[in-house]
């Protein structure tokens, strides 16, 4: 039983596909989201359905394989159960259970605000496809309020955008959102100027894209600010309310926050009762079990194991290899072979898009910054999306963007 | 001053690009919505911004014209004063108003449930994008609830569909609706057969597509039969229920039911105090002003107007055309000249599409059916799509379906 149809869950269980097993692969929502592109629908480059697929599509001609749309909410490791709760449209219809024999969790992260849920009315984040599609109507509607706005104190406020938290997604927002208002919507409004509009990112450490090389990340920083970003280091954010937010003694009026600032893991390990790094992910053994219970594996983001001295991060490519190499193990186990060697991160390298023909790409040794990193970007996100989705139409809708600079997807939704 | 932005009112706006006039477009979505692919996005085909674009942006380089996001409550025609609400995520934030020389009213239908509104909440209507993911989400749901249902009532229940209303609407819905369950969908389920999945039609009247010439609608009925759907005609709907409906005395349970029976006017009538035609549509004069109000026209399908003897069809040709007139009626004045002639509106005919490879084309004396009819209707959709939306993705989405019988957009959303 694999929970979790993430990017860990997915690989598993594709790594489960001729052995002679039942897999059951429970998610709550439909859908896999591919994660590394949701900023891309919060900015109307792209629309949900191309960066998300059914899971039951993926995993259709895998025919020892069964896909259950539930809330998982617990785990009996006496008995040997997961219990979910089927829902409905907005309500919990029924309760149920059903057993393994071995468990693989892969139940990722969520937002963290660091102790102030109270933020999140103001500052929603981007996990979710729904959290995209709201992202993108806030950002739009202010747009569309400005433009009918009298008051210049308050346009100011709708045209200034927050991202709070300079990490890869703040980044990539930050430069996807200038793009957004500095270019595509030049046009398009009669009483107020788009390019005036302020994106502002703000990050609390002393740099932007902290897990990328100091190099690297202010080439980024130089490319955001020739984009028209306003970059704020050494930041920390002490409030977020309906007006906006408040670094240090200063006030920042707008009606757009959005937070990408932290996260913190899924409750498994609560689930499991199991021991934990500082953060609350799961820790995990060599083999990715959980010590004392070898029938239970918890892979990505929110395990915990550390190689070389340093703890892995909570990135795709770790959980696509972990997902593979506990197949890989069930494999052994049922051959009646010795175990495979404990688990290895092998790190394909890191990315980040800066808006336009811009990305950073580091690889071992390699840093590559500017269009050619951008090129690479672009090929190797369509290369695992079609993994996932079977399709190119991302592909189609870019180079439609990149020619007429208009966006695919600019609707606000959610009105009725 | 265009109030709707919808069909009629982007033709009036783009017929008075080149006229020295200050032309301000109103709706309340930023979006226009190509209502005759809206099916294909309830049945997972398009996405919903394959088919809707910004009204902003489809008139951006229009630079007479502005475009505003508002909802419109009511009209002066003594002040010449249009008042509506500037609305928030969820909430009225403003009134205000703007006065107008020349007003035209391009506001359309809404679904009419004929006085039992009680059923709209089992049976939703389809007539925007909001509505289409949510039919979409509601039917992908119920596949998703019958896999993990033991009872096998509530199974079937659950895995049949019913359609009120055997218009275009309707039997387009059945033929999508059939290819999903019995195609897209056939390898996707373990303990449920979406082949078993029932698809049943209701029209009260005495035959399907009433507006299509007999022999049309016939060969529409057989092919919808030959996909497996149910046809009940001359039954009209007595209850709609959270159970299912009731047609005569026979109940018939479903968790997914689809009102696409009827339309009523939006209430431009009612602002204008005008005379009306039975249902509520505006009386238009051949110069489709309203009468004793030569500044103030209304067009498309809230408006009424007879040619030969018959009224006008509530379709979108008559709503472009009455848009394109008007804009000439109005360059005429501007430059002293002759009224038109009245408007005459050009029947350039009626299409209908069945599942896949199968359409109805009735233009003049033609008629055909099937697969040439089938490659007209998509080629004329992808034209007039492209006028509105600029792209062909629409064309790239269909040609991976019709290769992969895969859909474009099978998603579940709104859980959180």
């Amino acid at each position: 039983m694999i929970v979790g149809g993430g990017f860990g869950g997915i690989e598993a269980a594709k790594a489960l596909r001729r052995l002679a097993v039942d897999v059951t692969v429970i998610d709550r929502n439909n859908h896999y989201v591919f994660q590394p592109l949701l900023y891309q629908v919060a900015t109307a480059d792209l629309a949900p359905g191309q960066i998300a697929a059914p899971i039951r599509q993926i995993l259709r001609r895998q025919r020892n394989t069964e896909v259950l749309m539930a809330e998982v909410v617990g785990v009996d490791l006496v008995t040997r159960r997961v219990h979910f709760d089927i829902e409905g449209a907005g309500a919990t219809i029924e309760h149920k259970e059903q057993s393994y024999d071995v468990l693989i969790l892969s139940t990722g992260v969520q937002q963290s605000y660091f102790g102030h849920d109270e933020f999140a009315r103001f500052a929603p984040a981007l996990k979710t496809l729904e959290d995209a599609t709201s992202v993108r109507s806030t950002i739009l509607r202010s747009f569309e309020l400005a433009e009918v706005e009298d008051d210049p104190e308050r346009r100011k406020a709708l045209l200034t955008f927050v991202l709070v938290g300079g990490g890869p997604t703040g980044v990539e927002m930050a430069g996807a959102l200038a793009d957004l208002a500095h270019v595509t919507m030049v046009k398009d409004f009669r009483h107020i100027d788009p390019t005036t509009a302020r994106v502002v990112l703000i990050e609390a450490g002393p740099r932007i894209l902290p897990t990328f090389a100091e190099s690297l990340a202010e080439r980024a920083h130089q490319q955001l600010v020739s984009m028209g970003v306003e970059i704020r280091t050494g930041a920390p954010v002490k409030l977020v309310d309906a007006e906006g937010v408040v670094i240090g003694d200063e006030r920042l009026r707008s009606a757009s926050v959005l937070w990408t600032a932290g996260v913190k893991p899924s409750p498994a390990a609560a689930w499991l009762g199991a021991p934990t790094d500082r953060p609350g992910r799961v820790l995990v053994q060599g083999d990715l079990t959980v010590a004392g219970h070898p029938n239970v594996f918890v892979i990505g983001d929110v395990a915990s194991l550390e190689q070389d001295g340093k703890a892995l991060p909570g990135v795709a490519q770790v959980a696509m290899q972990q997902g593979r190499y506990v197949g890989k193990v069930i494999a052994r186990r049922l051959a009646g072979a010795a175990a495979p060697k404990p688990f290895r991160y092998f790190d394909k390298g890191n990315m980040a898009v800066v808006g336009r023909n811009f990305a950073l790409l580091e690889a071992q040794k390699l840093r590559l910054s500017g269009f050619p990193a951008w090129l690479a970007w672009a090929f190797i996100h369509i290369n695992y999306l079609a993994q996932f989705n079977n399709k190119l139409l991302v592909m189609a809708q870019w180079a439609w963007t990149y020619v007429t600079r208009q966006r695919g997807s600019r609707l606000i939704l959610g009105r009725h």
